[in-house]
């Protein structure tokens, strides 16, 4: 079949709205029609030439929702119909990983999806008779698209897919973040370090939760007002204190008891661990680093009883966990409108980017 | 009263085995009379003037077992007579590490121990009409004591003295990283940086707990023979192999669930986090490293799933945990006989440095 798409040719161009052709599903495979996706900073990191990993030509895009429209031979769990959140983690629950309480790093369709390739090696996209690789197994910037069933969650009908196709990645990762990877407690003082679309849904997964004291630090006053509207209850621009570590531990008596960098700079990483409390707080780091950057600190700072952690798609086993978080949603635990606070159609999808480049978006979404 | 100790009177100089003036404990305080006493490697980074917070002159030791001789006004839960080892990190059971299940570090006594005096900020000995300093709030190498109630476990009368010293510190710290830090699980994949006293404790807590695989990791060869008779399972001389990380990863089919780093190097440090699992495996620096250094990875490593921890005299409440372990010994679950490997009277403690200096012993008890 012909499906619009929006083509990332090469590095550090901007993408080409075009119509490419795709192969059906085969065996355990999904087509699915994406009715919205977000556009994320790790499209644009690879879009950048930056990600040692990115290859070209290839169809972006990995914060989607749309509905399964056919399905291949030995799906058991879809049927065309289905409301259906692409993930770019699968869960097959078979693997080793998969069977380990303790992550969710499915490995399943792991190496073939980090080539641009579906699980049996070849790519569903063609563009003038050539090949064009998947993306995070997900190319949500095609209207039509095709994925593993195991990499699909499926999701109560009712929610609005301009919405919910930001649980595809943001905000599952700030809110598991949260609630998977470091199981926060009620009642807990939180420290969130850059207040962009993760920071903001790490705040408010704090405050789901029922942390008591929820700190954000950025260098943006304008943010502010924003991290109170999702929870936050105290704000630290670095720029107006003389040292942001020994400031958090003054204000809390000793320390957060969790922090997370939401950014991906290894220097705040170390603030984030460093203003944990002595004993028992706990830093994760949620921010992808450049290629080649390293994280230093003394170890004493360790030794002491701080825990330095990291988390992928905010710890969430995605068929399980998305479908919870999509009621979250619905139930009104969280908020997600407030945040997109831009949409377009995908003819428009490279003003997305520059929106983001520019610190205008918290998060745009392109609807088909 | 008049007290045989072995004082330091300067860095980088022997001990001088003297009589000092010890007085009577104060409220809350209680005088011991030390039976035994472990010489362990912290004793001598004190001794050689490397240690930062090292103060002079100070009676050194840290690692005792004894008897209640006296009890100062309030002392509540000891009477002359009991059998206790002094523990450097106090349990007083009211302060907000004591009360937080996720910590072992008591504040109570910290700040005046840390100067080498009691909590009314006093020193109990004196040589020549002038104050000595109490040392980790111990000072176990002198024939009597005084400490906090806070700071001494009660344990059982039929243990060994010139036995459960060691459980003032070397055991339980190893042990203690495994089942109270860690809580290592049974079937896990252990990897042990250093194969010292604190390492050989680390194996056989790991074997204790049921650990099906354990490797040991040493570049004196003769540490293989005796890291087996623990509970390790595989030795690994880094000499012996291109790259060490790759090697666990290789034959553990992916890396452990568990490693402890026992040497106190910064660059061990790392290896032993990134020869843990990706999605799961956890890493615990045991070792203290020197004044100034800094541990260094990717932050990949852990947003892939890893943790990065210390532990503190094992993650042990030493009024609760230390006498249990003392039961564990006596039970025949640890051993602690063939860890001693050479005893000597206080006269000549200053061999027990230079055995330790010269890699002979794993551990030397010196007896009253």
């Amino acid at each position: 079949m012909k499906t619009r798409a929006a083509v990332a040719f090469g590095a550090g161009k901007p993408l080409d709205i075009v119509e490419v052709d795709l192969d059906g599903p085969r065996a355990g495979e999904v087509l699915v029609e994406v009715k919205a996706t977000g556009v994320c900073h790790t499209d644009a990191f690879t879009l950048s030439g930056d990600d040692p990993e990115g290859a070209f030509p290839a169809i972006l895009g990995h914060e989607g929702a749309g509905v399964v429209v056919e399905v291949g031979p030995e799906v058991k769990n879809l049927k065309p119909g289905d409301h259906v959140i692409p993930l770019y983690t699968a869960e097959c629950r078979e693997c080793e990983y998969c069977l380990n309480p303790k992550t969710n790093l499915c490995q399943a369709v792991r190496s073939t999806q980090g080539q641009g390739l579906m699980p049996d090696g070849t790519s569903r996209f063609s563009f003038e008779g050539k090949p064009i690789l998947h993306y995070m197994g997900c190319s949500t910037f095609s209207n039509y698209t095709v994925l593993p069933e195991i990499s699909l969650a499926k999701v109560r009908e009712d929610a609005p897919f301009d919405k919910i196709c930001y649980i595809g990645c943001g905000v599952t990762t700030g809110i598991g973040a949260v609630a998977f990877t470091m199981k926060v407690e009620a009642g807990s003082t939180v420290a969130v370090f850059g207040l962009g679309g993760i920071g903001l849904n790490v705040i408010q997964g704090a405050k789901m939760v029922g942390a008591t004291r929820i700190i954000g630090i950025d260098l943006n006053p304008a943010r502010a007002a924003l991290g109170k509207q999702f929870g936050m209850t105290d704000f630290i621009n670095p720029k107006d204190v003389e040292n942001v570590v020994d400031h958090i531990i003054q204000m809390t008596g000793g320390g957060v008891d969790y922090s997370f960098e939401c950014i991906g700079n290894v220097d705040v990483m170390r603030q984030a661990l460093e203003c944990c409390h002595k004993g028992w707080g706990e830093s994760c780091i949620v921010g992808v680093a450049g290629a080649g950057k390293q994280i230093t600190t003394r170890p004493f700072q360790l030794v002491t009883g701080r825990s330095w952690r990291g988390t992928a798609f905010g710890g969430a086993r995605g068929r399980t966990d998305v479908p919870r978080i999509v009621d979250w949603y619905m139930e009104g635990k969280i908020n997600i409108d407030d945040l997109i606070t831009h949409k377009m159609p995908l003819d428009d999808i490279n003003k997305a980017f520059d929106l983001m480049h520019a610190g205008e978006s918290i998060r745009s979404v392109v609807e088909f």
